[in-house]
């Protein structure tokens, strides 16, 4: 069965594979003191343009996004955060784990806004009873966002400059970074990202690893004593070298944001088709994730053949499915892609 | 200068201070372990029409909030509340700070509808990721609520057998239960809470005590070592005989609801007043909290005179305030009510 | 029965409740921003001879040994404490609930040592795995200890510096404080200890108030956003009235340390009778708690008249039980006392 | 240079990288709901005997700990463990984290004895303040423990015995399990572990994986929403495919055990040639880790030639090093095994 179920059905690139077979047999120490992490930590620094970054791998992106948070905030802060972002509604509250309330605020298309944070930030020190209340102390976004949307170099400098306005630490989660920086009509770089966050990461797990997420300081703010904090959410792999060899494999010959291509041109192939065909986006994206409206019959159907992921119910009849490529081409497996093909398009 | 910014600016009932001067050389165990919380214990079960109630004794709201929820919640969920509500926004994340997130719903008039809370339930458990998702564990009300608004027995009725059918404990906030239940127009009482709730708090620091709420667990179902729960939570007083003969003086000859009335009389005249006048309610509430909207100018020389609380900006030239009244009935200061009544009559 | 199981079984100073009476129609800000607050925060600031003190009220010695100690530390930092502490033992695991260790250390007498502290810093900074260890980021002492032994000008000056060396703020939990500064053979004064000490407590709950400890942070060092970290840990009081009146009466005229007196004096005429009729002490106490060797026959026959705490069997015959001896006077009881007198003679 | 610095230098055994391989392109389900996971899990129920195990999978080692720990317990307990434990010392406090105390008692050996339990619970349930103490909810052990010693099957009945008196769950942490399994004087097989535990986990880290601990509950105890319970800690892997790949190798045709005997072989070997020519042990271990005792001078020249551990200063003049072997042969490095004996045996 062809599965747009995720980005993350597959295994890992074969380079990735093939490295770690020619490494198998060397000994290295553990805990990221391995020269595979330290040569891919260069690598991403150059691809960064920012020197100056401190980068430390972790397991996952839950995992990554509450060691990194927590690290972060102070006791009595929260963090902000579009409401239906991953760390308010799909973590299954590892954030609140840690004692910290997210703080939801309005979104459009994943997004949020620069004024958004503003407003809220005005409103809140406007507001004479603060000190019972939690106290806003980073902003959390995701690019590609939830929803598959991308923030324009614009927008997401609108927002670096309230941050800093307002001495808020800027966070991007990155779980598909890659299929972000490559979409067709994106202006925002790796550059732009590590020069307008103050924290990122950069996803592996859904682009090419078998996991793994690499956390970029950008302004020599990671926090003191930080693999002390990863070791104590749980978070530290013995065996650094896992993750320092496929992030120094997928930093090697560009090859994280080649691949991340394969995904694009094949999701650009089935929304073409799809809009050809009079189907109707949910919602205009311009990455790896479509969301299509389907009547419930034909949704039906189509899962029969194709693993696709049921997203919400629209009305009596119909519903918003996604289809989600990823960045393995999947060539060989043509007739499934021709039933699929044959059912959207019937 | 008259004070309706809140109903804890004075200290106690007279009749509690003099018990305390009575009972103050006797020598008592602590931690609750006294005869003053042994008989408080009765009089409360027996006002609640209650005789299996298990109850306990806590020093602040923000403080039984945090113990009741982070006690009943197992740790993979969160509590159910208003976006308005206490817990939501104004314990500075007193419940995220134990592990647990606020799933906050929409309300009306700061009511929770039992529909809202189906609808949500429902939701959740159709959705195929709900295992990545922070699980409702618990549903939170206040009564009266943040507004000053109050639960009709039906609206109460609903809400608890939406929770029974999902098998939610309902707690029910009871910070300003006393004028909840002398309110003119209420149906809801004592005993019914007691019946419609799994735990609920009767508050004291708001309802003539100088600090104390007591919490009723009416199903028996008291988390076990809830004794030392409540150290852990840094919540267990060591003097206990302190709440106990406060709840014990509260709970004799009805000095509870017989207190609660003054507040009731005292905010029915000063809305009569307001409303004969002109003044628009922001919100129609039964309570002892009114909100009216007043000219930002009005406003400003009004607070010259009085204690009131800027609830929020309505427009450009006009504000909510919110006037409180107490158990208090400041007969004495009969002349800063004049001017009050001036100013606002004028 | 006479009372000797502990210092919080009476109420509190009468002149204390005189206080709470007379001021009680005053209406005042809640949370600590009221005069009476106020006024004690000077008084004792003059009292420590601190001018730069910053002075916070919560209710009781669990809740603040679990706030202080959660909002000084970072999160990979524990506390150290020695391992008979208050914090190790008895609060029902309230350091851990906040997230830190309580590494606890061996002790004499109750008293933790200046080389203890600092050969464990010692071994710590020479451990090559300490990144996986828990940080000490505090020391946590208490004066008197648990034992009721007091630490000598030299002993806590060296404690001081060792903590200055490795950068650890020193923590006194002064519980019972107002006995230690009374102990005939101190000379420790409350000056020192706030010259000396990063934050200490001052007790209370167990020296003649209802409830009630006082923080003081001396080397304007508070953290910030207290007041929101407080209200975090659920240790904020609405009516803080109640703690700034207790602690403005017990600052003025010397009432705490006179008090205090009391409970010295009847503990070494206690502690005098027993020596005479060779009672074996099985610590040498210089404040209000006394540990005396008793077999365990005579133990039972004293408990039926007078209220002691086992506190340990010392071997298959005998225990040791503790006197505790409060800043109450207790004359009127002295039928009690001659019972009690008697049976430990006979 | 030759590494005995620890047992997780390499990368994986060769089968699990070819697997790896083959099943590349394989599209699976994520978050544990893959064939191969399945498939892992009934060979290890076969390998332990225990059909109605329920088996999850885990990354690493700390992760595991804190996971299970802090999902078996309640609120108010801690976990049992001896003092040299790997929770209490050297998982920066992950434990804590959680909320729970580790109650660490001596062991002997690194072993925490039956006796000490027992007598740990007769003292804590004859203790009148217990209520105001951490309560004992679970004990940990490791097997191998800490110092690389193993449990006798009549020690381990034992403790499981003390266990179920008290109602206490037993965790056994297996991190090195294989290595405890194919020891030669052990009579402790994986089918007696899952009988006398309630829960333990097989390491795959350090016994031939890339990553990966199997977690074991055998008495149809797995807390409920365990997904949820790991994704809230932050340790659910999306790809969950890797550690069921893993471990359906390494439980296939034996591998687990086959590769545990080539640490074992080269332990022996070593441990041989080195009491041969006089040293000292610092403890008598069946397992893959030699304490030896060793003058300073001689340790520092060994560290040239071989990555090996310093342990602690055994007093002026010597330390005790650590020499782990592991389930990768090594061959190859002969010759920087003969400078090894060279140095210790000149």
């Amino acid at each position: 069965m062809l599965a747009f179920e995720n980005d993350y059905s597959e295994g890992a690139h074969p380079r990735i594979l093939q490295r770690l077979l020619d490494t198998n047999l060397e000994q290295a120490s553990g805990y990221g003191e391995d020269p595979y992490c330290a040569s891919a930590i260069e690598k991403i620094k150059a691809a960064c343009e920012c020197p100056q970054a401190q980068i430390r791998f972790l397991v996952g992106g839950t995992q990554t996004n509450q060691t990194v948070i927590d690290s972060m905030l102070k006791s009595y802060e929260g963090v902000i955060a579009a409401d239906t972002g991953h760390v308010s509604l799909h973590e299954a509250g590892a954030i609140e784990f840690t004692g910290h309330k997210v703080l939801a605020l309005p979104q459009k298309d994943g997004k949020l806004a620069a004024k958004t944070v503003k407003d809220y930030m005005a409103k809140f020190y406007g507001d004479d009873s603060r000190d019972h209340m939690v106290f806003p102390g980073m902003v959390y976004i995701s690019h590609p966002t939830e929803y598959g949307t991308l923030y324009t170099k614009e927008e997401l400098t609108a927002l670096s400059e309230v941050c800093k306005e307002y001495d808020l630490p800027l966070y991007l989660d990155g779980a598909r970074l890659g299929y972000g920086l490559v979409s067709r009509g994106t202006d925002v770089t790796l550059p732009d990202i590590a020069r307008l966050c103050d924290v990122f990461y950069i996803g592996g797990t859904k682009v090419g690893a078998l996991c793994g997420e690499a956390v970029v300081f950008t302004k020599n703010n990671m926090p003191k004593q930080f693999l002390t904090l990863v070791k104590q959410h749980g978070a530290l792999l013995a065996k650094g070298r896992l993750l320092g060899i496929q992030f120094d494999t997928l930093f090697t010959d560009n090859l994280y944001t080649e691949i991340s291509k394969n995904a694009i041109a094949l999701a650009e192939l089935l929304r073409g088709i799809l809009k050809e065909k009079g189907y109707k986006m949910y919602l205009e994206t311009p990455t790896n994730q479509i969301f299509v409206v389907l009547e419930n019959e034909k949704m039906r159907r189509l899962q029969q053949q194709v693993k696709i992921s049921f997203w919400e119910a629209l009305d009596e009849t119909s519903s918003v499915v996604r289809f989600a490529t990823s960045w393995q081409p999947r060539r060989k497996r043509w007739s499934s892609w021709r039933s699929c093909y044959r059912i959207v398009t019937e």
